[in-house]
């Protein structure tokens, strides 16, 4: 069989009749090489803001089935417009709706999904010599329901047709590859040609927000490589990938910054079984997300618990937090507001030792006092003031030569 | 069972969220009243129009399936917003796409006809209280195709889904009624209040553009009535129905002016077999409509035949004629602009006799010259230069008394 590749395109790479001509080039070239090209693209520009608009004209509270209804319709429109493109240039198209293609997923409208894609109408189109252009973002129920796949569903699309088909993934968005760390804060910034799954994970749950996490643990799972490039070039960008023992060689691969954090810290904790599980069930009762938790050993039967949220947050964290404090006597809740959480992620470390130690000295050296430490297998996080964000993120890039000219001492090319 | 109702919605009654709320209001007013409610709706105002133009963007030559794909999502928009205005009146609601509702057609897009329609699915959301809002205009081939009903689909839909339901018909437009003549030539002219199928399919084809012939030859295959009212005011329009004896007694029901068309007169043609064969033959092939059509008695061997057609399709009428005449030596064309037809229809024309009398002598009395006649069993259509149309259509409304005392002297209220 013919090698396949699944193609694709954001929003801004398709956000009028002159990109999507150009995304539908890129899938021309593709085939011209002899290669079988699936694209699966988003909805043109600002269209789902424009039709949650309409939603919110009608009803301040629109059902979810409804609003599934309505939103499949943007990724729907690009889709035929993409066939109608590549068949005015001469090249054999068919569009597919998540029915169409049999993208069957649970009913879990807005968030829903995929339970299993049949994808022998895809396979059939290929073999017809076709482009075939399904819409992302979006699924079916067996009862024929339309639904969507929530934030970062195309890229769940991408994963799931390729794993389906066996093809490579590139998905084509505005920036051109995953970065060493951010380079708006770190001018000597190095592209990273080759990931992990896991690294690319931890970044981007610390804030390198390129491709939505769902998206790399299906990836993971059904290890599918993805080519995260550049619609506007056509040089190479980041294979997200799994892991291989050269990836171990290198201690660091990046190092990434999340900011507008709070803490909130309760002090004179009873130690009692099922206090830390009433806080947070408390907590995730009112829908907040709690980043990293650190509990001290108590001293003498009053502990202290601390955690990080989102700072847009913090004035429900707190509501919630005063409750529990009438409730438990003596308990006192205290919150600090802007702080950011620097993090160096990379394989290696699992096998080499001293990283805490390098990344501790280095915030030293430069003055930044560490409020909180937290670590995975292959991270490490302090939790600093914000203001001192971007030079931390400086000094730690430097510190483990993710750089310019010390990433290429570390061996990897 | 109870009663059921089948609301249709056209694109200036549901183009903006005001107007959806206020659409969904009536059908709430007649859930209200122990009735199952089934709203059949078009696309948002001018919608339609905006997808073509984004599809002309892209390709000067759209495939037909491609183009099915697009234009069905603007009808998908307004029904799940129509669902969410509904819920969030307090009333259940639920929308289906044509796929979702089982509305089967052939697979000739852009126009396709509807095979089947499995209720089954909206029967039972009706049995559970729901209103339950169907897309109008659109379809589904048997392998999952979307496709669409062609002008005058949603009123297509509307009719099919009534026939199904075996419910009742409300088309509600930006019109009143059918009238007895245009209000804005004839300003004496009166609503009707019922009028049969046969008339109206008369009065639709000559220009009284109310609902489209399809629709009304489907409504009147499976006996569906349709009222036609206007989604400004609650009054009664017109109900179009099956004729009864009562209508017979009323010679002429309404009168049409039908402008811009113009008379095409091929001159000795050789008096053979197949040779009005290949006139027409050839005109078709062009994708011309011919209007009506007159061939006076061969004298000696050379026959005279005159037809009419849309002005705007005369130059290449003119190419295709001065094609036939070169290959058949002596053949002339001529044509003649700027002419209108002018009828008056009636159920009662079966019975009654003298009526192309008294029209003729109404255009008389005004001077309006004839340039041609053509009748069927109930109407009659007169040829006429375009300036005198107005004038021909309300000297033809007052002499068979169609306007305000007139019409009552008849005898229907």
């Amino acid at each position: 069989m013919r090698d396949t590749v699944v193609m694709k395109f954001g929003g801004t790479s398709v956000a009028d009749g002159e990109k999507i001509r150009q995304a539908a080039g890129r899938a021309i070239r593709a085939r011209r090489q002899g290669r079988h090209v699936v694209m699966v693209l988003s909805a043109m520009g600002h269209t789902t803001d424009e039709l949650v608009d309409l939603a919110r004209q009608v009803s301040d509270n629109p059902p979810k089935r409804e609003m599934d209804q309505l939103l499949v319709t943007g990724e729907q429109v690009t889709i035929s417009l993409m066939a109608m493109a590549l068949e005015g240039m001469g090249v054999p198209a068919i569009s597919f709706t998540a029915g169409q293609m049999g993208m069957v997923t649970d009913d879990a409208h807005t968030k829903a999904k995929i339970k299993r894609i049949d994808v022998r109408r895809i396979r059939r189109q290929l073999d017809e010599g076709k482009i075939v252009i399904v819409a992302g973002f979006q699924g079916v129920t067996e009862d024929g329901h339309m639904t969507t796949l929530g934030r970062g569903g195309s890229n769940v699309t991408l994963v799931a047709i390729a794993a389906a088909l066996g093809g490579e993934c590139e998905n084509y968005t505005d920036v051109d590859g995953v970065y060493t760390a951010d380079p708006r804060i770190v001018p000597n910034a190095r592209r990273i040609a080759r990931i992990s799954y896991d690294e690319m994970l931890e970044l981007a749950s610390l804030g390198a927000n390129v491709l939505h996490n769902r998206a790399v643990e299906f990836a993971k799972k059904y290890d599918v490589p993805i080519h995260v490039r550049s619609s506007l070039s056509n040089r190479k960008g980041t294979w997200i990938v799994s892991q291989s023992q050269d990836m171990e060689r290198i201690v660091v691969s990046g190092a990434a910054l999340k900011k507008d954090l709070a803490a909130v810290t309760l002090k004179n904790v009873p130690d009692r079984p099922g206090l830390a599980a009433e806080v947070f069930h408390s907590l995730a009762a009112a829908g907040i997300v709690v980043d990293d938790i650190i509990q001290t050993e108590p001293v003498p039967k009053l502990a202290t618990i601390s955690f990080t949220i989102e700072l847009s947050d913090l004035p429900e964290v707190e509501a919630v937090c005063d409750k529990l404090c009438r409730k438990h006597t003596g308990m006192v809740c205290e919150a600090r507001k802007d702080l950011a959480k620097v993090s160096a992620v990379g394989l290696g470390m699992r096998i080499h030792t001293g990283v805490a130690e390098r990344m501790f000295a280095a915030l030293a050296k430069g003055g930044i006092n560490i409020r909180n430490i937290t670590t995975s297998e292959i991270k490490i996080s302090c939790i600093i003031d914000q203001a001192q964000g971007p030079e931390a993120l400086r000094l730690i890039h430097d510190a483990f030569g993710l750089g310019g000219k010390g990433r290429k001492k570390t061996g990897r090319k």
